[in-house]
């Protein structure tokens, strides 16, 4: 059976747990339709330099494999994108890091399209530093 | 079948595909019930505009033609308004770019209803650039 | 049957509607559980007011008569607040201007759950003026 | 039979209930797959510091126990954390309070998953001061 902590339950887990299910929560398709890095940031280092995160989070016992496949307005889709989120893990993924097979355009409308092989949740994020006064955004992909 | 890259995968598509499925993700009504575009602006250009976004994504392999109606707290429904979204693109429709059959009006609470002939994924953006610090918010849109 | 222009469609409407159904798209119950209206504001007027704002879409062909019941950390509910939302209207319901039966408390935590008697779609937004630089967040509500 | 005040109606819940259904609204298992706890603030106290926080409603007519599972990119899970929400309550937990059985680390990329005896409805609201700006972000979890 599935729990939240897997076969190894941590040791504060005294009481019996809520959940012992025979799978793990989630989806294993999810679509990002806003897409935007802008090129341009304010403030220093990475945690302030604009970008778009897919937050994923595997809560099951095995690791999951993710395929991301970007979309624009005027070419073909690029991709696929491999990552790997591990057992009871989670992998907050910037699109800015995204290099293999191609980098993502800056400045540039995109869509993504995560296909995994198990069930995780994605949350998307956009830190905006464009100006001195960063802008946040955060919402829930479409899942299905 | 249905992939992420439709009858001809990139080159780097190597392996299997995780997806291969009769249809396309995504549904054919949503819904903004938000929707306000403030008049003002600051900053430079296009970009910093004051401005509400539908982000589109059409993952199927045929074009898929969306109506738009606004709703309104005074008056009648407008449109529709029609868009269209190719085969593996995304389109990021800004409404303060919708003009026919009228354009929206700014400064005006409205919310908005689009309607696909093929299941498309639609999120709202909205960039606020009334003041210096531009704010940003984004949400899923309601889809059935 | 349903279409999102009523009875009397608009001039505009020349092709045939893609929807054409039995219901308006909706839920009868929505909940908002992030809910706090900052008691300070700063910039002139209406506008830039801190705020929260139920927005809500009744596109339907009959009016929709909603309740709201507030929920806080420490004591019993407060509501039920009454709106109406006309036929084919949306209403962006300030939760500063709820005052019967009773004024919605400032800088105190609580949460919203919308009961209506036809199908609509709510979004939750808010503005926060406490600094010169307006803060904004926008979620679709939890409806089912 | 529930309905959104209990058994006691407040007086002014004159006319006939709108929800008088066998359950509250609402589902047992949520998840946030972003989370981050900016170490730096900036504003004076509590409500000014930089904090992320779930938003919990519990409808129903009996206290909801609810477990709250951290992950991590690196690390196996922490937790269970538990807390009470009573009934007719909501409880804006901020996870910078959450130290049993240990601390949330900041400046940490981690997400969450709740755990509910009962069903409830989950927000998620980060509020970033590290800019004399603030910065809000605010989406409906993930529930299933």
């Amino acid at each position: 059976p599935w729990t939240p902590w897997g076969s190894t339950p941590p040791a504060a887990a005294t009481g019996r747990p809520m959940m012992n299910t025979s799978t793990a929560p989630g989806r294993t398709v999810w679509v990002i339709a806003e897409g935007y890095i802008p090129s341009a940031s304010t403030g220093d280092g990475r945690a302030f330099e604009s970008h778009e995160t897919a937050c994923i989070l595997n809560a099951g016992d095995e690791d999951a494999q993710v395929e991301i496949t970007l979309y624009f307005s005027d070419r073909e889709p690029a991709g696929p994108y491999r990552v790997t989120v591990p057992a009871r893990r989670t992998l907050h993924q910037r699109f800015n890091d995204l290099n293999d097979p191609e980098p993502v355009p800056r400045d540039t409308d995109y869509a993504s399209l995560l296909a995994a092989d198990r069930p995780v949740i994605v949350q998307h994020t956009r830190l905006d530093s464009r100006q001195a006064a960063l802008a946040l955004l955060s919402t829930e992909a479409y899942g299905e």
